[in-house]
């Protein structure tokens, strides 16, 4: 930490232990912001990507980490959170595939907006991506403009004239651009887990949307991909 | 239950055990909808409402009731989750009140539009009132609407081109119009609560901004104030 910490903004920053959130905390870090992370017990059957998190915002220098458990797997509907419904593998595919989860990113920044609130912070950070991505509604440039108008008119904070930002930094990037950017701030992929499948021990899948998304982005960004795949992994 | 409720729509309506919200519920029923009930469980120090909640919904003919456990007291500065800062009551002053928690409305509403999203419902209740209110910011017309311009793009349902409807059916009325219109819809006020401070027993304290708006709209609407107070409530 730099020792004019105090005359730093901070921010708060929604940390999955994927790859995008990563490199979106790196990002957030490197523009002067104190990050306060952000993560949540939501049901996940990724549920490992939460050690992840607590390693990755240690790794990246973050002020505070916290960890809000909320039971979305109770409204189903999602491969994500329930165990009934399988994770495709077959390849991505047009329209929203069975692992969105129905308002997640909402729920998740307005948590993030909250604690801002709360944190005298005017700053949150989302890794999203609408580029090389799962097709989800929440993760569109439209819905995180819609979601800043709300918020600033949803807090106290913005009645006495505080402005509420939004950064998404990640949106416009392919997965290879946004793997070149985080290498470059120093950020270490090998911690980070994106499988929506992942064993006990973290080991990816290879052939959910999210570890295609993750390979292809590797190798387009022509960088070793640091990825522990489980053995018989379909490479 | 009508016979023919296959045709009814669903609509989420959110349910704290106050008045306000209980009205809105009986409101969403009387406009044909099948109300399925959310109710919080956020380190509120009026827990008791909760009870309240559960009384009403089946009072009112809720399809659903659910109860979500989220921790909005580990974020604190409200005095209706921190039990080291007081609820004011001294009366009703300007500007936005201790009482305030940081975007309640916002993580609430985001949470019903999640299972609206799995239940195929369109619709969305909620008790909000910008006329005889406590000055929070998220009870105020425009953001209703911003949310709704943002749920209209968050979710796979938007995409497919199902409009979600946030109803705030209370938010131009007075509180006495409120209570009246509640009364002729066959509501039983003796049932919810609207204390900041409750005692165990659901015994209200009488002179928070709360118990002072209720007491007041009750007075005003000429109709006789059913709510058990506490013996020596400052009445």
């Amino acid at each position: 930490m730099s020792i004019d910490s105090a005359s730093q903004p901070k921010a708060v920053v929604l940390l999955s232990g994927g790859l995008d959130s990563a490199t979106a905390l790196a990002i957030a870090r490197r523009r002067g912001f104190l990050p306060h992370c952000l993560s949540f017990d939501y049901g996940q059957r990724h549920r490992v990507e939460l050690l992840a998190a607590e390693r990755i915002a240690q790794h990246l220098g973050a002020i505070a980490h916290r960890t809000i458990k909320l039971d979305l797997a109770q409204f189903g509907s999602s491969a994500l959170t329930d165990p009934t419904i399988a994770v495709p593998v077959e390849g991505i595919t047009t329209g929203i595939p069975v692992t969105y989860v129905p308002a997640r990113n909402t729920i998740m920044l307005s948590l993030a907006l909250a604690w801002a609130e709360v944190l005298d912070a005017s700053d949150i950070f989302i890794g999203v991506n609408a580029v090389d991505y799962s097709g989800y509604p929440d993760c569109r440039p439209e819905f995180i403009r819609a979601f800043e108008t709300m918020a600033n008119l949803a807090t106290k904070a913005a009645v006495e004239g505080r402005r509420m930002s939004i950064h998404a930094p990640l949106i416009q990037l392919s997965k290879a651009e946004i793997i070149r950017q985080g290498t470059a701030l120093g950020v270490d992929y090998a911690m980070t887990i994106s499988c929506y499948q992942p064993n006990q021990d973290g080991h990816a899948c290879g052939i959910c949307d999210s570890c295609r998304l993750r390979r292809e982005g590797f190798a387009a960004a022509e960088l070793p991909d640091p990825t522990p795949y489980r053995q018989n992994a379909g490479q």
